[in-house]
Order: structure tokens, then C-alpha cells, then sequence
């Protein structure tokens, strides 16, 4: 519910939040599982806005490349979901989890089928479908990403993939342990070799808020086609407010009250359905995963514009 | 975000969605682990909306008292919200389970704190600390639904009362529990009696959808006068979103869109905040506890209105 | 398998330990739940071997009572096997635990069926099944110690008993809980005011040592009449080898190599089927409930004699 | 402890186990996922006894190589301990584990640390180790088999190897998962081809009874040489008392008495420490993984014998 008073533009509020920013010393540490992520800064701070139109406020580092992470999660889920429908539900669930986001113990009980797409094991699942039905799972969602953002300099940082795959074997095994459960269509070391080039886009807040405008303009693409029906952009808001930001969902609803999904590369995309999109980045995390001063810019827009959907 | 034409009243849509649940055969069944909800017609169903300023629209068994089971959790939180504010959570999570709502396997992991205050582990701690600083829990509960839905009737059925009782044995083995990491401040028998009755009030879709108007109203009870503070309004209606309907809430949250609660006894409560507020009832559940027709005439109201938060 | 040439005295053997233990310094700590646990002083020790005929030979504070808490549950598991037989097997399992002897999670995965007789849960359905089938669970354990041991002042320590009600969360939650899932047969306070009783009765390790002697006579009682069958004697044997010590059944096995079971009080009992019955006494614990100086002592006395069952 | 008077020959009991286990109609199933296993005829049934100088008596189809598969686990165990001794036990412990043989469950809790050898987690980290000090840990697996048996003719079939490849995946996920947490040296492929070629080894019930002597001989190997000090004998032993046969321990070591391990080819070797050693096969599984006419061979064995280590 947006209970702004428009005409409005976002400038004045980012540039307040970007001050309280600069002016809290606690940024949380980046990612330390590779060097790429390590070496990050994390006193970087950006910010953006899309509306719906396309246009963009930003503060900040806001048009500084960043790895993705996670956050391709939502743009892959997305993809496939408008390629198979609701088939996909067969193969992985919706529900949060309770559990880390790499862990193995509920996929046991739950004979191989994930709890939701934003897990490891979940988000395995959808490239590995997203793979089979467009033959290059990682090249659609760049695609994708550089015509929504209309930004055709993004890519995929190879260093960074390779480098994910020299720590891969807990999604090794997450993806061999789904296999075995026939849960997984093509050879697991393609899946991986998919999945690390996907988490290894490198995108900036303005190129993520534009390229995530779809979900809250229901469904519609920047070039007004649709990709998802208007119930299944809300499916995906759903899915991103309760299972978006790791073990953490309940807490970021709580505080934020946005739909949103994090990626330990440091930044957060977010979703005001029917009003606007945005993205925040700063590298350093807390201990579940989530960018310290991201999750705190989000929380002070929200108290700051009163947009929430609660 | 409310998509609908005003001035609306919502009695055609109610009365559409009850010719729709009508021609629809099944119903689930009833809970059986106590005989007076075991009993209940599964046909039964009646639905509420009410607006703000206390309008009320209704269909079917709307003015039919039920019992109102785990649906009297989102009051007590509220009530011993506004009474100790946020040292509650030093004592109950606000994270999702992942898990059915009488586990006590995820509270062992974490050392007798419940991930949330909606599965029966966290109930229990919000009952025992409201207890501790009301002297009644259960009476104060009662008072509370008596003056915002303007009903001095509601009552207590001592009856179904004592039947919980005397199927208390996992209640009263998580109530020990906790007590065992010093979780709990009232001696547990005291406890679950206090528990017991609470869940054994018997209200009707008008009166709960009156008495959830506070969190629709952003805090603000009938009588004009403030609960809960706005961010705590908003706290609780997205704990009710990522954990109100056991552990079922990520479908409802993807198929509803709305912050919701249910109880086993075939009531759900749902929330369009700054809009209004809706309960529907209807005693056959699904495998997971949730109101079958329930769910289904919430799903087709978010459909029919455009109304979700989504 | 004996391979100590006869006849022999283990009496120079009991001193050379004694001497051994003496000179370790480290002696773990008492256990500290309950006051009078938490003043044993870790220097006390005690042991004594009885063999098949009733000899008992002893050393250090081997004369002394000390609290047998789930030394106990060897007993009451001979006692109610004697009564009912194999349809004991079908309330309480008897495979190791892999989880803390007070865990509910095992417990919540397998239906209110404990693992086997010597976790918590499990003792608590064998001394409710006894209850049952005796009248007095209690009352019938401590006249089956008396008659065995031939001291007719072995008594339970009644302030114990009171004192391990205070604490008893925990085992009141496992009661309830099996009670949720109909596995108990007497009313849960009832259960658990016989079970803190059973766990206070006070017994010396002479006595234990000959209440013991039953289990290396295959079933044969100190009087010469039959408690159990030769095979039902093998079998208490086995689920002492492999559950016996809490979740350190397999490391126990490792290095004494013999039936035990332990409680902690600090007393541990063993087996040497065919030969002889040891128990020894030393109140300071291991981190797993473990006394540290009679595990050691078992250790060296089946190295020193070579006794040991593999 | 062995209580038969000697002189004696076990041929006459082996005569008549085969002869019951004729008469008993219920086989159980052979594993069904290889060809290779699914093809055995559960009717086929052989069993030997190898006495401590080599002579061996022996019934049925005791001469019929089978594929050993998890009993290889006995010898690569005592293979890696000889080599390296306690250091292993950082590496995997030896607690009994209450979960199935390839769970990830427990691994995840305690950190990719195996509970014990013989689940398939400690299995894989076992031939990692011996690979790793040996070059060729399925080689130095099977030169040991041939001179303990005496049989040059033991042989890899590397068709089973080759079709467990393609079965490997919660193998692999084991692995990965492990190698995660840092307890694996080798690549995770080299480490499952090591693995799968070990399990496929064929051996006949003579051969593997022999092979095992050295368990009952405390340590000493066929040609009087020390593999095990008598103290890591004894462990060995222990370990395959308590977790010898998948999550059957408890049950088997009630039954049987003996410390055993069991493969889904059918096999189980035993032993009767200081006495024999004893190797039975039949194809037919229950549901636990154990041969049905095995473990009741076995079980009849030692009621008919009175040997039995308790």
C-alpha cells in the first residue's frame, strides 16, 4: 500500500539514508569463501529507484557493478516459471525453509524436493529446468538482465565463476543428493557449471531495480510484453517475502516489509508492487548473509515513505 | 494495494464467492481430536469483511459463533505486545518453522526459544508472559474481543475447555520443555489452563473481523485509542503473513497474498491493511489445519477484488 | 571370553587401579542439576567385582552408598522383561540413540517410540509398564536390590527424590509427549513421582556389584531361582553393550569392551558373562554423563586381566 | 565367551542351519539397484566357519563367490588403522549412529564428521585415508583379501563397479559434503572410483571367513605376522558390535551376539574372538539392509553353539 503523496521523487529520501549510512560504523563483514568477494570494501554504499516508467533515483555507489549472487534467483525462477507453469511446483516447494540456506537436512526428509526456489538446493533445481528448456540456462538470464536493465555491458565475471567452482562442493552435493532422488534433469557437473556462471553476473543497483520492474508492474517487461501472468508476479512477490533473505525472511518482513531477495555479493533487490523497485548494495553481510547497512536502507525507506504492504 | 473502484460494497463479491463455495464438493474434514469440533457440518460456512470505520458485510454463517482455536494467538501477541514491547522477542523467534505446529524438534535446536509466536511453543510463552503481567490471560483476551467487536456474548465454552485438557499431553509436554530452559514463568499446569481456555472462545465471523480491525487501522482499536504503535501494527501482520497458517504459509501467501491466521477449528482471519479486514469459516480442513473453503473463498476474494499485498 | 588363568584373587588387581586412580589428577565434576549430586566430592572412589558364587572382593570407598540414578534402569528392564516378555518391544526399540539421552527429536521422527530402555524416554515407558504390572514400580525394584545384594538397608533417599522433581521439564515433557502418542499407560505424575524415586534409591558398589550377578549367571537370581531366560539375559547384556552409556555406547565398547551401564551419580556397572559382575564409583563426569575415573578403571581392569567380551 | 567343549567340528550345526533355513519359505528381497544384485536368486545360500588355524568347514553354495560389497568396510578399516592409527578417529568417530546407512542428517550436525566407519560417510572417508597412504587403496584391499584367503583368484568385477558409478549419486553427495568440511584429501571423483571398485570386489563365504581371522586372532594374520595390536582388534570388534549392521546393531547384537558386518550382496562375516570366524551368504535383504537368512543363520548358530560374546 503506497500512501505516499505523489508527485514525489525519491532523491531527497536516498540522500538521507545514504547520510545515516555513512554515519554508522557497523557494515557486517563481506563473503570471505573467495577472494573475489573477500577483497570487497565494505564501506561501498548505493542505492537505487525505478518506477514503474523506468525512470531512476540513485545515491551512492549506485551505478557500480557488483556480483549478483543470489539475487539472479528471482530473475531464473521467473524465467522458468513462464517457460513450464506451475509443472515447476512438482519439483520444488514454496514454503521457508527454517533451515540455512545450503542445508541438506530437510531435503532428506523431504526426499529430494527443496523447500523453495531461493535455497541453493531449490535454485539448483530451477537452472537445471530453466537448462533444459532453454539450452543455456546462464545465457538467458544475462539476456535477459541486459535487456530489461537496457545495459548490454553486463557480464559474467569468469574469475569469479571459476572461483566459485574451486568451493563448490557443498552445492556438488546438494545437486548429487537431488539426483539421486531424480530430481535433477541434466549431469550435475553441467548444472554446476550453469549455476556458478549465473551467480557470477555482475550488475549495478540501477541495472538490478529496472531489470526486477516487472514484478512490480505485475508481469509487464520493460518493452510491455509480458513475462509472467499477473498471478504469477504476485506468486513470485509472495515467494520473495517469505523466503527471500535466507533463515532471516521472517525478520526482513518484520522489519522491511517488502518482498525482497538478498545475495551475499552484498546487494538486495526489493519490491513495491504497482509503485517502484529498488536495490541497495553494501558488501559487508551479518551473520545469516544479509548486507548489514542494505537491510538498514531498506528498513529506514520504508519508515521514511511509509511504503510497506503491510 | 487496494486496485478497487470506490464507493464498492463488498456484498456482491461475498455473496458470488458463497454460490461458488456451495457448487464446490469437497470440503475437508473437521479436526477429531476433540469431540465438539469433531461434530461441526463441514457445509457450514460463513464469511465477513468489515471496513474500517466499522462497516460490516456478511454471507451464510456469518453470525454463527465458532470455536476460535489458534485465531485467538494474533490478539494475545498483540496484547502482551503493547505491554512489554520488544523484550518479548527475547523469549519467542519471529521466523518461520518449517515444521508442523506441535514440533518440538526445532525447539530443541534452539534451546527452548519457539521460532515464532503462531506454533503452539511459541502461544504457549505469549500466554504465560501475558499471564504474568495481566494476573488472566484468558480474561483479558476476552475483554479485549468483547469491546472491539461490540459483543458482550462472547464467551468462553468451558466445555471444549476441558476436552482440550484432556488431550493437553503435547501441550503440556512443550510447555515442559521450555520450562526445562527457563522459558516459562508460570507453573505449566497453570499455564495450559490458561492456554486451553483461551483457545476455547467462541466468536463468529463478524465479531473477529471487527476485533482484527486494529491491525488493519494500524494499531488504532475501535474506540479510537492506540494498541500498538504503527511499526508493531505492521510487525504483526507480517508475522501472520510468513508464519499464520502452520506450516502451510508460504502457499497461503502465495495463493492469498494477505496477512492471514487460522485455527483447527475452521476459522481464518485476514488483513487488507488501511483497507479492511475478513474472516471466513468453515470447519473442514486440510491435511495441513487449514479451513478448506476457507482458504479457497480468500484466494477467490484477493482474485475477485484485486485486493492482496502483492 | 575369560582368558585369566584361575584360580585367581582380584584383589592385587583392584589395589594396582586404585593406586592408578589416585594418581590421575583429573576427575571431571559431579553432576550439578541437583544439590545433593552437586556436593559429591570427585575424589571419592570405589570398586568392587563380584563373582558368580557371591564372593566380593573391594577397594577404596567401595562400602559406601551412593545415588544409583539410571543405573537403575538395568534393573527395572530385567524386571518388567521377566513379566511381559517380548510385547515390551513393542513400546520402547532397542537400537542405539545417536542423540543425548533426554533428546525428543528421535522421539518426534519415530511416533512417541523410544529407541531403547536406557534414554530417558525409554526408562520412563519400562518403570510405567512395571508400574503397571506391579503396582509399585519402586517398592519392586528396591526389594529386588535388597534381596540381592542381602542389605536389608538399601533405602531411597527421599530428599533426592523431592529434589529431582524440581527439576524433573525435561522427563515431565518426554512423559507427556509419549502420552500424546499413547505409549504411556499411568497418569504422567504418577509416572514420574516412581521414576525420581526409583533413580534416588542409594546403594553401595558391593551391593551393586551382587545385584548385578544375575546377568553374568545368565538369569539365574542370587538365590538360585531363574529372573530371566538364558536368552533374555543375553539380550539385557547386548542393549547394555550397545546403549548403556548414554551416547558414548560406542567409545565405552571401545575401550572396556564389556556390558556396562552408567548414571550420574558416578556409579557404572559391568558385566563379564559367565565370570563376574564389577562396579565402580567415582562422582566426577565426563561432558557426557560419563564417571571419569570408573570409566578409567574399567578400562585398566580389562586390560590388566584381559577380561573383555571381544 | 565360548563354552562348546572341544574337540568339536561345526559341521554338523552348519548341516542342519542349512537345513532349516531350507525349510523357511521367507527370503526377503534381493538389493534391486544394480542389475547386477537384482538378479541374485535369494534361494542361494552358503555359510562357513573358519576355525583360528586356517581349517574352514563350510554348507550350501560356501564356495560361490558374491559380491562383498559393505563388509570390504571391516578391511579397509583395519588396513587404514594399521597404517595410521588414532589419528583416524579425528577424522570419524565410533559412536553408533540411529540413522540409515546414507544419511546426511547427522553428518550436517556434527560437521562432516562421521558418526563411525561402517555408514557409508565413514566408509568414504576411510578409503580416502588408506588411498591417500597407500596409492591404491583398492589394490592393497584386495592383495589383502587374496593372501588372508589364500584365493589368487579373487577378482574386482568391474561390471559392478561400473553400474555403482552410475548409482553414485548420493555417494558423490557424501563426498562433496564431506570435502566441504575438509575431511577429504583425494578429488571426490578419484576418491568414488577407489570406492566403487572396493565394493565390487567377489569373494565366497570360505574366502571371507578366513580373511577375517585375524579379528579372532587378535590381530595376528595368517602368516603370524601383525596387522592389529591386540587392543586395535578389540576395537575393531567393538565397532562392528555396535554399528556392524546398519541400523540394525542394537537388533542384531540382541539376536546374534556376535560382533558382525553385513553387506547388500547378502554376506555377513562374524566373530567369535579368541575362537573363529564366520561368513554367511544369501541374497535376499530385509528391510534394513541385513540378509534375512543370514542374520537367522547366524542367529541359530550361536543358540545352537552357545557362542556368543555375552
Amino acid at each position: 500500500m503506497v500512501i505516499m503523496s505523489s508527485p514525489l521523487t525519491f532523491q531527497p529520501v536516498l540522500q538521507r539514508i545514504a547520510e545515516e549510512i555513512a554515519a554508522a560504523p557497523d557494515r557486517g563483514r563481506p563473503a570471505d569463501y573467495i577472494p573475489a568477494l573477500a577483497v570487497c570494501d565494505p564501506h561501498r554504499f548505493g542505492m537505487a529507484v525505478a518506477e514503474l516508467d523506468g525512470t531512476v533515483y540513485g545515491v551512492g555507489d549506485w551505478r557500480k557493478p557488483f556480483s549478483t549472487q543470489s539475487i539472479t534467483k528471482v530473475f531464473t525462477l521467473a524465467l522458468d516459471l513462464a517457460r513450464e507453469g506451475d509443472e515447476l511446483w512438482e519439483h520444488v516447494g514454496r514454503e521457508p525453509s527454517g533451515n540455512p540456506f545450503n542445508s541438506l537436512v530437510q531435503l532428506e526428509y523431504e526426499n529430494g524436493i527443496p523447500r523453495n526456489p531461493f535455497i541453493n538446493a531449490g535454485a539448483l533445481v530451477v537452472t537445471d529446468r530453466l537448462h533444459t528448456r532453454t539450452g543455456d540456462a546462464a545465457r538467458t538470464l544475462l539476456d535477459f538482465l541486459r535487456a530489461e536493465s537496457g545495459n548490454e555491458q553486463l557480464a559474467i565475471n569468469k574469475d569469479v565463476a571459476a572461483s566459485e567452482a574451486t568451493r563448490g562442493d557443498r552445492n556438488a552435493a546438494l545437486g548429487h543428493f537431488m539426483a539421486s532422488y531424480g530430481n535433477i534433469e541434466n549431469p550435475v557437473p553441467v548444472l554446476l557449471d550453469q549455476y556458478f556462471h549465473q551467480c557470477s553476473i555482475e550488475a549495478s543497483c540501477a541495472d538490478l531495480a529496472l531489470a526486477t520492474g516487472f514484478l512490480a508492474r505485475h508481469g509487464i517487461r520493460s518493452d510491455g510484453t509480458r513475462l509472467l501472468t499477473q498471478s504469477q508476479a504476485k506468486q513470485v512477490n509472495a515467494i520473495m517475502l517469505t523466503c527471500g533473505t535466507y533463515d532471516a525472511a521472517g525478520d526482513f518482513a518484520y522489519r522491511v516489509g517488502l518482498p525482497g531477495k538478498s545475495g551475499v555479493g552484498g546487494g538486495i533487490i526489493a519490491v513495491v508492487p504497482g509503485r517502484c523497485t529498488l536495490c541497495v548494495w553494501s558488501p559487508g553481510l551479518d551473520e545469516r548473509g544479509n548486507s548489514v547497512a542494505g537491510v538498514t536502507a531498506l528498513d529506514r525507506f520504508t519508515t521514511l515513505t511509509g511504503v510497506s504492504v503491510f
